[in-house]
């Protein structure tokens, strides 16, 4: 109860839609975004990192309109006393502060800039089970290259890299479509100025992950009744102008020779759907001339994500192995990156459109994805856990963890009040701890230690009334001077 | 200029204060922040990430008043119809997100529970020259732990983490004080139930840095006339009741027992006074024992810094190295970590007082230290630039480089603009590039490739012309076969 007259303690918590992150959680995170910062460094890009906060003006897209411009951003206005401070706001992704780094820093930046970055964003929706407002992203992207042995090259990378985390070969595929192939279709329809009905194509298209080629076909021309029963509105196209589309999301074959034949098809006379074709041609040629073949990147107009946003050839990696779902069923992992060619984002700054080209690696799936494979210990083994049995003799147990560590050796003193041993050994159980230290008086003097194989130990009281475990060889004397090599042996053959 | 009727082009420009942080900047941050979590490990510390954003309630210190409560941090309100949407705010230190997290999750984390964080934290302060409102913490503490040996492991892992990251023995010292001591003094003094003159006295001892021994004994009793001819006020205290404070702050002598006689002599018959000397001296008994002695670890009482703060032991890690300053002259290069023992963070949330100690590194400062030292490059080497002499053969240098980077060695091929090759060789300079592979048609055709040795052929350019220049060996023709084979030849050489 608070005391009258007193503040009310404040309640200890997160606030709504952000979590803390322990231990391993921490460190498999840090693991993972090494190894993929080695694949991106070797091949050529440079780090970058931007500050958390950037002027709402220069995010974009969330321009101050009334009051507070916090749609989708954590934003506020910095104090100045004529209350015309700038806005302020926490980036809701890395590729919007890659726009205003490279239009700040051009002339000192070299042309092409391969960069990548890796951190929190942030992002002001509510909450819901599994979504956060804050999440890791992972990203690279060359700035300021025309040329799609860039984009072949994003392809090659991202291959890599998935590699390199522990996803073989196989259970992974990388598929490039293009957006230019995409226009060239909506040219031969005649929707190209015909705004509304190209966005109603476009939002139908990126719904073919879920309703498929009829559902599509469908949604293009009269409409469909959903699964609940309701009736969606059709875009009302005939079904010879809904052809092409169809045409397109179903071209792939198993010759890329045969899917671009296909798409070449699909485009007609469009000069930009050709131009698409002729790009997605090249990507296939310039991975292939590398070793990348079909079975690490391939040629998919299948793939619809990201379509809408991207002016050119889009990624997407997708991780093909089987999971089991929430409710048991099996089902493909699915996608963990996703990326393309935008060329319209540093013109906001500058007036000059800018080509770039990049991917962003969705951090807590593929985090997610290596444990599924076993990739990643769900459990990290605790230090081993000197006890103290005599609390005046602290250095004596200090002197331990000393030499412990001097071995490379993971080691702590039990620092809490050592009065219950039983509470020493419940604290080496909390830890994960593989081995706990017992030196007592009567040890002291007779020059020995007890060590404690506590995952023996664990094993063993499985199958053991209390009396025979104390009895069983999860605890041996050995001399003081042998300690180090004694628990080594031990960890040694834990680990096998 | 702005076309009439369209919005204004955004300012591409961080806000105030903040800044961007490219290549080697943040890939040094990241590998020295690698290498103190690995001795931080060692020592048992469990990585802790705690998001960027708390509760302002949470956070303390910064409770809203009146409208907007950002007095020093970044504030905002959550959303809500009306209008009682939570204060947020970005964290400014991680301390008082370990107070939260601990409170929060308690009863599932091990006690003692030593905790490691590493990640940027906000001030929402005016900027000024180096000082930004972001910036990197680093901290490690031990919560739930009583017994000064706690701090003791704090003191011998800040010594061990120095070490490692690169700065030899001898070139730094973790000196130890206590707030206790000082709190016995205080009670000699008779000031305990006098907070007016306590803190004054507080705040005088917090210049002893600054104003030395003297000045510290005028500030106590009748005032000084600072520098600038200014009269400062003294607290007002007699000679006699002025001697124990001096006492404290210079009964440093060369001998640990000397110094500790000196602290007991100061503190008279105060039991609080008395508990602070006995803990120095098990502190220093422990580091003793583990074979910190006072080169490395030393109790100093002329440590003054958080002696507000902090309720027990205080540590500072000082870097006794000369740097030149702004203006050239010699000084020892200082402070670069701090902590001590807080006791009452915690109670804050759940009205019962936790023990905890701990400490921060400052990333930046000792960043600079280990570049001031030569142990990070101040320039780190580019890749080799595999240049774009046939725009049509862009898969023959994407497989170049192919090879490279299978032979781990970092490389790229020139995506830019092809058609002027001078533009290839700068962008070649400004990577850093050591290196840059040429392979023209009649290369292709008689098999071979030209490496060209970038470095040698900076340092041959300065003193020779251009005509010489293009005779030197700072260009070598080689089998297209042995590519890789010569390459990790010259780059051998070169970091020779």
């Amino acid at each position: 109860m608070a005391k009258a007259g007193k503040q009310p303690r404040p309640k200890a918590e997160t606030p709504k839609g952000f979590r803390d992150y322990f231990g391993p959680e921490v460190t498999q995170r840090t693991e993972m975004l090494s190894s993929i910062a080695a694949v991106y460094h070797q091949y050529g890009f440079d780090a970058l990192e931007s500050s958390a906060v950037e002027t709402v003006e220069s995010l974009g897209k969330f321009l101050p309109d009334v009051d507070r411009p916090n749609e989708g951003v954590f934003a506020w206005q910095e104090d100045e006393d004529d209350g015309k401070g700038d806005w302020l706001a926490l980036r809701y992704d890395l590729t919007a502060p890659l726009a205003r780094v490279y239009a700040q820093h051009r002339n000192d930046l070299p042309t092409p800039y391969r960069r990548y970055a890796m951190g929190p964003v942030w992002r002001n929706e509510k909450p819901g089970p599994g979504r956060f407002r804050q999440f890791y992203q992972c990203d690279a992207d060359t700035v300021g290259a025309a040329n799609v042995a860039a984009d072949a090259e994003i392809c090659a990378m991202l291959s890599d890299t998935l590699e390199r985390v522990g996803i073989p070969r196989g259970d992974y595929i990388v598929r490039v479509n293009n957006r230019k192939v995409l226009n060239g279709i909506l040219e031969t329809m005649g929707l190209v100025d015909d705004a509304g009905r190209r966005d109603a194509v476009l939002r139908t298209i990126d719904k073919f992950d879920k309703v498929g080629e009829s559902g599509v076909q469908e949604l293009l021309t009269k409409g469909r009744l959903d699964a609940s029963g309701a009736f969606i509105d059709g875009v009302g196209l005939s079904e010879d102008q809904a052809a092409p589309v169809l045409a397109f999301l179903t071209s792939k074959a198993d010759e890329v020779a045969t899917t671009l034949r296909n798409l070449q098809g699909a485009v007609g006379q469009s000069v930009t759907g050709l131009e698409g074709v002729q790009e997605l041609e090249t990507i296939a040629e310039l991975m292939t001339a590398q070793g990348y073949n079909a079975d690490r990147v391939m040629i998919d107009p299948s793939v619809v994500r990201g379509l809408g946003y991207y002016t050119g050839p889009v990624f997407e990696a997708e991780l093909t192995f089987e999971i089991l779902d929430e409710k048991g069923r099996r089902r493909q992992f699915g996608s963990v990156s996703g990326g393309g060619r935008y060329d319209d984002l540093v013109k906001r700054f500058t007036g000059q459109a800018v080509p770039a080209t990049g991917i962003s690696i969705g951090v807590d799936r593929l985090l997610a994805a290596l444990q599924a494979k076993g990739r990643m210990a769900a459990e990290v083994q605790g230090p081993v856990v000197v006890t103290v049995m005599d609390r005046d003799r602290m250095a004596d147990y200090q002197a331990m963890v000393g030499e412990l560590r001097q071995a490379g050796i993971r080691a702590e003193v039990y620092l809490g009040n050592p009065k219950n041993f039983g509470n020493q050994l419940k604290y080496a159980d909390k830890r994960n701890s593989p081995i706990a230290v017992i030196e007592g008086g009567n040890e002291k003097e007779a020059g020995i230690v007890q060590i404690k194989d506590l995952i023996l130990g664990a094993k063993i009281a499985e199958n053991a009334t209390l009396e025979e475990w104390k009895e069983r060889p999860s605890q041996i004397e050995v001399p003081r001077t042998q300690l180090v090599e004694k628990v080594r042996e031990i960890l040694d053959g834990q680990g096998g």
